[in-house]
């Protein structure tokens, strides 16, 4: 099947370059951008160079439906709206890696992301492509919206305890860590190697866009959760993000039930991993793979429950999942091309 | 006046070196290792060849006292204890470094260290030093306990609240996030570069010996605060703690209001700088210092204040504070060869 | 085709598992350990939790032979050698890793390695496995000696000028620089992480055990290049190696055609990819991949060529090119399992 | 007395004032932007808050020297030049750190800098202050142009063996890697953590404008030096250089010779510390001292020196020798407020 990147210059489509590389259905034949047509991907990325020498066209939603079937769509949020349309229109399947169609509430769009909204009736079919959880959607869905990069970790981290209707309402404290690929590749003085290195950062403090998100989804599985409280940090290394989750249940538990609860929830799900009960995953564990990997515990003096949920942020919290996504939307296994282990070290 | 360090390999024990270097009135004229007695220092840190150059030589409390007037000590909890007693019997002051004279409850040592505690008695005139908040109590102790990192950053950062009784009992998480100097300078597969870089930990999960400080410090000026969730994480860079702070309120505040809390209880504290409002520290903005530097908010959604505070683990929340305990203890200026600017980038 | 693993807890080890794990035709079936023997491979890696839940096993040749066909033996120098020969005395097919048999001239061995050599009659039938090199060779070998991670970057670096007979007697400088992971997992102060991390050491002057090894091989094609300097640098970074190579050319060359030379010279060499004139390559861009990158130039002030070479010594440097060697050896396609792109960023 | 900085918001303005912050005799009293006046040097840097509240003005000689009698110079080449001029006009001292005195032939300058010379007159009475060595020059000059980093390191490096005439001419190779703050504070893609981090480039391969820098100062102890093949490396770290440097000797020299050399010239030259016969520094050995370490060693096979130097990029390579200068010109010990000792770890 033939495949297409708009958008391939971010780190997002250079890794689903990479990905796709070596996926035995999906064949990458063309690749587009908004602003560098004519220019040849290994200019940008010379670790491409011998292996990937496609030319960025302009992006034209009937010449790319002429070469492929499904477009994976990395360009920013207020951008891939427009381009959303048109590539449907087309005929194209798309999945669409920005904010844009992630949220239900429309406004909610406009107050986090500070931009206008999509109209509502946009979002009519449209799948938020939770790969793990929501597979008969996927199958069924019209268009894919693939997930933000803290929601995957934060929501799978939490989804048994949201499903079971566990967790007090809007108790849920979410201290999430990100490596710094995930502030993307435009040049400023605050992303600096000198500024980033032996630094730690918190930012955009109470006012993250992707706190609605994950709200959006743990209320879909219990709507009485509510709000929740949700810091980002930037940590000195390229790839992972860690969010550790405390939430007050409703009834106590002990970490051996907790330790149960996600096993049996999680136990046919490929790339969702529990530890042992005891162990917690690292980022760098994860690091390359399309797996989240959860730790629990429960602090017996507080109560709270502790989870520990990592990723990295460039496969299942972005290019992983969104080829996981055309992966069962097409009906291929989910694996497809993405049974890689985490590099490591 | 002449000042001894016993304990002299360990990375808080450089760190002094560092610090006394620069001091206009205590003169280190003496260092002393259990172990290493007769080496000379320089083989152990090269970088302070031709500038200190002193032979380490083994602890004889009566020669230390011969020699100096007042002693830092730098070595483990459960070593520290032997020698704290057998230095202030040879009528020594000192400045202990270790956890073992933290908490006031010998039996939470037990629990937490997993090892046998001193005696209550020995708790006799001990201070805990948190410089910055009990001046009158360092001026008028007879031994100083120095804090531990994490709960000189945690603490300082709800000082405020606690003071002010603001604190909803038991809600308190503090996420927080250290540099790997804090873990010393042992030998171990888990702290090599090849495992920490481009990664992070979680690690004592539940289970970290400064959560019994952190609350005995709280609860001193408010009772009602109860027990914390804390949880700590290895950060991939040297120097620098971060701690993240979720409380809930007993009232509702707004940020302003609470920034002006922070502003005047800190108004005269020349070490702890709260930041301007809508602004947050990152741990390189205090790298080498003697700074904790403090952001808050509320979460105008669920209530919560979110205070972030910063130090660099081994000054403020190591040598630094132990110098200024010493500066206080013996009627200097508590800032006396810490006026030091951060070292940044 | 089953194969096996002995040595399995090391970097090199883990990193066959990674590579082993998405090749089409080798089948990654026991993994032996000389002295863990019983325990899991994930309690020493955990990323590898639900994907490689394989137990490691006692190294007993015989039943080594029993279940696989072709070994690769990433166990320490010193130690393989004595393994080797009971594995290819079993009957089975050897690559190892090891620096044992690299060296034809057993005293070098000894001078360079601290150690006692081999037999001289024990290199019979081996080949030193450049596998971009010499393939012929390695299609008819008895024995594969894995080349080293630095003169692997070293020698591809100089083959077209060595080849050609075109360098200055005694004049080659070799300034190597490695990532943390080339020193391997064994606990040590000098390698834990606040040791290495923002500093650049240099180690081993002029007494590093892989300079007879890149000797041997560039004065295989001409005897009179002589002795080399050889230099190694530590870099704050997990992966890569690069080597800048400065020669003195017997006669003078401009730029483009010693350009045109690597060109040509590697023109159907798949893992050797040389950049366009002007452009240098940087160690990510070769991240996780077998690739070696080279970029060329000559001063023209000093007439010296500057030769920059670049792999990621885990792979190219150790697993990914012990696996071109098998690959090579058994009639496979040379990149069957290697043709992944790099990791960037 | 009191000094002012002239181009404050780059990573040499802001170690400058770290730097003045302790010293006992300047006093710091204004500092200039030739861009940004108005502005708070804090809301550049808030690791300043609360210690040093300048507001940056614009720079007006006239006003300058009103209020100051010493300036210290840190914008960028090619705009240094005018204001150089004109602030010495005014009756200024001045300290420069900018390329734009330093070579003494400005056709050089404008080969390597791709810019405009200034006239040749202009360099009446400038002094290259390489402090360590041209004291008895710097207290006569009539205006310091300081040397830049990697030339400080090299040259260190080298002035024993260039003093004494020892070099074989055109044969010195210097292979020197930096951190990264040496690229400045500008926004960049090519300097962004990602791209930065877990990477290792060279840059301006034959091209770096400190190359005639350093054979200008080579050639002036010794003219029958000739040229360098000087290449430049990017370390993924924030401070610190390292220079590999490799020569052939006239005659052959023993390793003990070799440091007997180094010994007896720097034996009292107080910051460059000669390493034990066999010890090599590293750059985090130096961390913000105003250091610089060399290690010494001949490869007995090739009869090469192989000389280490390392340096903090920011202190010795810019801030630090700039104060060190500023100094000696005015009398003071030569120490005055760089007494630090290194950082580490």
């Amino acid at each position: 099947m033939k495949v297409a990147l708009v958008g391939a210059t971010g780190y997002g489509g250079v890794e689903l370059i990479r990905l796709l590389h070596n996926h035995p259905v999906f064949e990458l034949n063309a690749i587009y951008s908004h602003s560098k047509g004519g220019e040849s991907i290994r200019s940008y990325y010379p670790h491409l160079s011998g292996a990937v020498e496609l030319i960025m066209d302009d992006i034209d939603p009937e010449k790319i439906k002429a070469k492929s079937d499904l477009v994976f769509l990395a360009v920013p949020a207020g951008i891939s709206r427009d381009w959303s349309k048109k590539l449907r229109d087309a005929g194209l399947k798309v999945v669409d890696l920005s904010g844009d169609f992630r949220l239900e509430d429309v406004e909610d769009y406009r107050k986090w992301y500070k931009k206008d909204p999509i109209a509502k009736e946009e979002l009519e079919g449209v799948v938020f492509g939770l790969a793990d959880i929501v597979k008969d959607e996927i199958r069924n869905a019209a268009f894919i919206s693939n997930p933000g990069c803290y929601p995957t970790a934060s929501v799978l981290g939490l989804y048994p305890l949201a499903k079971n209707k566990m967790i007090v309402r809007n108790s849920i404290v979410i201290d999430a860590k990100s490596g710094v690929t995930g502030a993307g590749r435009g040049a400023s003085v605050a992303n600096l190697f000198s500024e980033i290195d032996e630094n730690l950062k918190i930012y955009k403090v109470n006012t993250h866009q992707h706190t609605p998100e994950i709200e959006q989804q743990l209320n879909r599985w219990d709507p009485e959760i509510g709000m929740i409280t949700f810091e980002t940090h930037l940590i000195p290394m390229n790839r992972g993000i860690m969010a550790t989750e405390y939430v007050d249940l409703k009834s106590p538990i002990t970490a051996e039930e907790l330790h149960k609860l996600y096993m049996d929830t999680y136990k046919d799900v490929k790339f969702v991993r529990v530890r042992p009960l005891g162990e917690f995953p690292s980022t760098k564990e994860v690091q390359g793979s399309n797996y989240c990997d959860i730790g629990v515990s429960v602090n017996e003096r507080t109560g709270k429950a502790v989870i520990v949920s990592v990723i990295d942020n460039l496969v299942k919290g972005a290019a992983g999942q969104a080829i996981q996504n055309a992966n069962i939307w097409t009906g291929l296994d989910e694996a497809e091309g993405l049974d890689l282990l985490p590099m490591y070290p």
